[in-house]
C-alpha cells in the first residue's frame, strides 16, 4: 500500500508548473517507484490570472500563502519563488509551521543556509534542494550518499547553462560576446538582465551548496572567490585554442591534503582541450568530483529548464516523503564556521598558471621590460605564443603562458605591466587549470 | 550522537580489503557525512593466510561463515566473495539470519535478482548492489533516487571497463585485437580467462540490473541480447572512423513510447565520434540516461578497481543503516514477470543501420550481386563506403552502410551474402546506433 504524501507549491512560475505538471500528470511512475502517493493540494501565487501551460483543478490554485502554511495535511511545502527576501521568510514560515521543505533556490540555500538549516533542526524539519545545482542532475545526492565514503579532494564544475552557451557558442562560431550573449537570450538561456548569470555569481552560489556537502564544512557564499565572463574576449579564445586549450567559467574546489585547507574559485578558466568538461557543450552542465576511494566521477546533464529542474525537485519530494532527506539532513555534521574558516584558502594564496595577453606598441625594449617585470616577481615564463602584427596599426598583441606562480605575485607583476607606458591597454590574464587525474592505482 | 551499526564481510579479495581498510581507516568520514559509526566486527573467508595489503585487527579474520551469520549483533553482511553458487546460498543465510545484504556480485544479482528479492521480503530485509555496476559511480542510486519522478525513455552504457580498455586500445594506438588483450591482461585491466568480460555476458548482467530500476519490470538475464567483441577487427575500427563512428561495446536499453517495449541489447556498436560516451576512454564506464523529464543525464566514472568498488559498497553500507535502502528497497514495485515478457522486444524485430564489411573476388559482378541480395530483402544502401585493391590478392573489402532495416532482414541477407561463391570470409556486420538527443524544450 502506497504511503500518501500532501504537498503544496509556492511559486508557480516556470519551475513550479513543471513540478505540478509532473506530481499531476505521473503519480503512477513516482507510486511505482517510490511507494510514495504523492497528491499536490495547493499551488500558491500572487499571479492567479496569467495563463500557464498547465491547468490546475478547478480550485487548486490561489494567491493565499496561508493555503498552504496554513493547511496542517500538507507536510512537504515547495519553494520557487526565487530571491533571497520574500523567499527566505516563507521557508521559515513553512518550517515553522512543521512541513519539511524542498526548494530549487540556489541563492537562498548559499547565502542564507545556516540560517534556515539553524530554523529546520530547531522544528525537526529538513531542508532538500538537489534541484538548487545542475537541474535535474542529482549531484548532491551523488555527494551525500553516493561517495559518502569518500573524502572529497577537489570538485570542478561547469555550474551554469548561460555562460556554458556563450562561451561553446563563441568557441564553435568565433563569434565575439555581445553576439553570443544576444544569441543566449533569443533562446531563452540568458535573462534579460543577465548580470548574475555572467558575473559569476551564480555559480558561486551553487559551488558554495556543493562545497558545504561535499567537504562538510559550513561554507558561506563570501568564502567563494568569484569573476565572471563580461569581459572575455575571441581573441584569447582564438589564441587559448592554438595552445590546445578550452575557455570555460569554472567552478573550482580543491583541498590540500597537506594543510586540509580549501581554495574555493569561480573564474573562467583554460582545460585542456581533451577534458571531458572540455566537451560540455550548450547549456549542460558537468560536475567532476575526486574522491580519495572512487577517484574521477562524473555527473552531466541540463543545467535548467522547466521539467528538468522540476525532476530534481519532485526526486526531493519523495526522498523526504521516504524519510530518507530528514536521516541525511540530520546525519551531516557541518565543521564549525570557526574550524571552516581557518581552513579556506584566500585567492592571493593561489598557485597556479596563467596566461596572458598584453597589447604593446612595437618598439624595441618592450618584450625586456616586460619580461623583466615577470621575472621581478618569480614568474617564469613557459612559452610566447604568438607576436604578429594587428591591422591597421604598430600595436601586437604579445601573448605568454607562464609556469605556476602565486596569484599575488601576478597580480603585482599585471599593476605594473599594465603602468609601462609600452602597454596601451588593460592586460588579459587567465588563469590555466591542469586539472588532475585521479592517484587511483588500476 | 552517531548511531553504531555492525557489520561483517565474507570475501576477503581484492574489493573486499578495500572495504574494510574504508571501514577501519575512515570512520571519522563516514561519521561526519551521516551520523553513522559503522563498526567492522568480522571478516570471513576460506583463505585467511595469504597476505593481503592491509592488515586487521587480531582475531578479526576467520574461515568461519558463523562468524558473521551467527553474530546477532552484526546487522549488515557484505557479500564479496563473487560467483553465482556458494555466495547465493550465502547471501540467503545472511538474509535468513536477519541480516541486511549488501553485495557488489552483478552475476548473483543479474541472474538470482528474483529469487533473493524474494528471499529478503520474506525476512523483512534489504538488499543493496552499487556497487554491482560502474564500480563507484552512483548510477543505480541516480536511478532510484534522483531520476525517480521520470519515465525513463533510453539508458546507453559502456559497463565494462575490460572491453572499453581494449576497444580505446585498438582505436587509439591502431593495434589487433590479441595485442590489446594482451596489454590488458599485462596491465590488470583483463582476467587471464577473460571470456565473461569480452564476451558480453558481464556487460548484460549489468544492464539486467540497471533496466530492471529504470524500468520497474522484472526484468532477467535471459531477455538481454548479447554479443561480445572476441571477433573485433582493426580493420573495421579503421573504416568506422573513415565515417565518423567510434567502435564501442554497449548496453541498450531503449522504450518504444508507442509500444511500450523494451528492446535491450549489448553488442559492439559503431556511435558517433562526438557523442560524449565516444570519448570515455580505457578502463572508465559511463551510462547515460534519458528521462522524459529531466532529458540526457550521464554519469562516469572508473568500472573497477579496489577502491572505487569498496567507495559503493560502504556506501550501500551507510544507506542501509540509515535505513533509507530498505525504504527504496520495499518502495519499488515491478510489473510482474508475465507483464514484462509481454514487453521485451527481441532482437529481430529490431530496426537499426547497419555497417556491414564483406571481402570479396576482384570480378565483375561482385557489387550487382551483392546489392541484389540486400535489395530483395528490402535494405537500402546510404553509402559504399570503400574499395580498395588488399596487397598481394585479388580479394578486396566491400565496405557498405545501410539505411535502418530490420534485424531480421539483414540476418537473411547476411546468410544469402556469405553463400554467393565470390564472398571469401565470413560478413562483418556492426550495428550503427544513433543515440537520440533528448527531446527537453530549452
Amino acid at each position: 500500500m502506497a504511503n500518501k504524501v500532501k504537498v503544496g507549491i509556492v511559486g508557480f512560475g516556470t519551475v513550479g508548473t513543471g513540478v505540478a505538471k509532473i506530481l499531476l500528470e505521473n503519480n503512477d511512475i513516482i507510486k511505482s517507484k517510490s511507494g510514495i502517493d504523492v497528491e499536490l493540494v495547493s499551488v500558491v501565487d500572487m499571479d492567479t490570472t496569467t495563463p500557464r501551460p498547465l491547468s490546475l483543478p478547478q480550485g487548486m490554485l490561489s494567491s493565499n500563502l496561508a493555503d498552504v502554511i496554513d493547511n496542517d495535511s500538507i507536510s512537504i511545502a515547495v519553494e520557487l519563488i526565487g530571491g533571497t527576501t520574500v523567499a527566505k521568510d516563507i521557508v521559515i514560515e513553512m518550517l515553522r509551521s512543521g512541513k519539511h521543505v524542498v526548494t530549487a533556490n540556489k541563492a537562498l540555500i548559499a547565502e542564507h543556509g545556516t540560517e534556515l538549516y539553524k530554523v529546520a533542526r530547531e522544528n525537526n524539519r529538513c531542508i532538500a534542494f538537489e534541484a538548487s545545482t545542475c537541474g535535474g542532475t542529482p549531484v548532491i545526492g551523488a555527494l551525500r550518499t553516493g561517495l559518502a565514503a569518500n573524502q572529497v579532494n577537489a570538485l570542478y564544475g561547469i555550474l551554469n547553462g548561460t555562460c556554458n552557451f556563450i562561451l561553446s557558442n563563441m568557441t564553435d562560431n568565433d563569434i565575439d560576446f555581445p553576439t553570443a550573449l544576444k544569441q543566449a537570450q533569443e533562446k531563452g538561456y540568458a535573462e534579460a538582465d543577465p548580470t548574475l548569470d555572467i558575473n559569476g555569481a551564480d555559480t558561486a552560489h551553487k559551488l558554495t551548496i556543493l562545497s558545504r556537502i561535499a567537504f562538510g564544512r559550513q561554507i558561506e557564499f563570501s568564502d567563494v572567490y568569484f569573476e565572471g565572463i563580461e569581459n572575455t574576449s575571441i581573441v584569447d579564445i582564438r589564441y587559448g585554442r592554438d595552445m590546445g586549450y578550452t575557455l570555460k567559467l569554472l567552478a573550482i574546489a580543491e583541498r590540500d591534503p597537506e594543510t586540509d585547507k580549501i581554495s574555493l574559485r569561480v573564474h573562467p578558466a583554460f582545460i585542456h582541450d581533451d577534458h571531458p568538461l572540455a566537451q560540455i557543450e550548450g547549456p549542460f552542465n558537468a560536475v567532476s568530483v575526486i574522491g580519495h576511494a572512487v577517484g574521477q566521477t562524473m555527473y552531466y546533464g541540463r543545467g535548467a529548464g522547466m521539467l528538468p529542474t522540476a525532476s530534481a525537485v519532485v526526486a526531493d519530494i519523495i526522498e523526504v516523503a521516504l524519510g530518507n532527506s530528514e536521516k541525511l539532513f540530520n546525519g551531516q555534521t557541518l565543521q564549525s564556521r570557526e574550524e571552516t574558516l581557518e581552513k579556506i584558502d584566500p585567492i592571493e594564496n593561489l598557485t597556479t598558471r596563467f596566461y596572458v595577453r598584453v597589447m604593446a606598441k612595437e618598439q624595441p625594449g618592450v618584450v625586456a621590460a616586460y619580461s623583466k617585470i615577470l621575472g621581478d616577481h618569480n614568474i617564469s615564463i613557459s612559452g610566447v605564443l604568438q607576436r604578429e602584427e594587428a591591422e591597421h596599426s604598430n600595436i601586437v598583441p604579445v601573448v605568454i603562458a607562464t609556469n605556476a606562480t602565486k596569484q599575488k605575485n601576478m597580480t603585482a607583476a599585471l599593476q605594473e605591466i599594465t603602468d609601462l607606458d609600452v602597454i596601451t591597454e588593460t592586460s588579459t590574464c587567465i588563469r590555466i587549470v591542469d586539472i588532475p587525474e585521479d592517484d587511483i592505482e588500476d
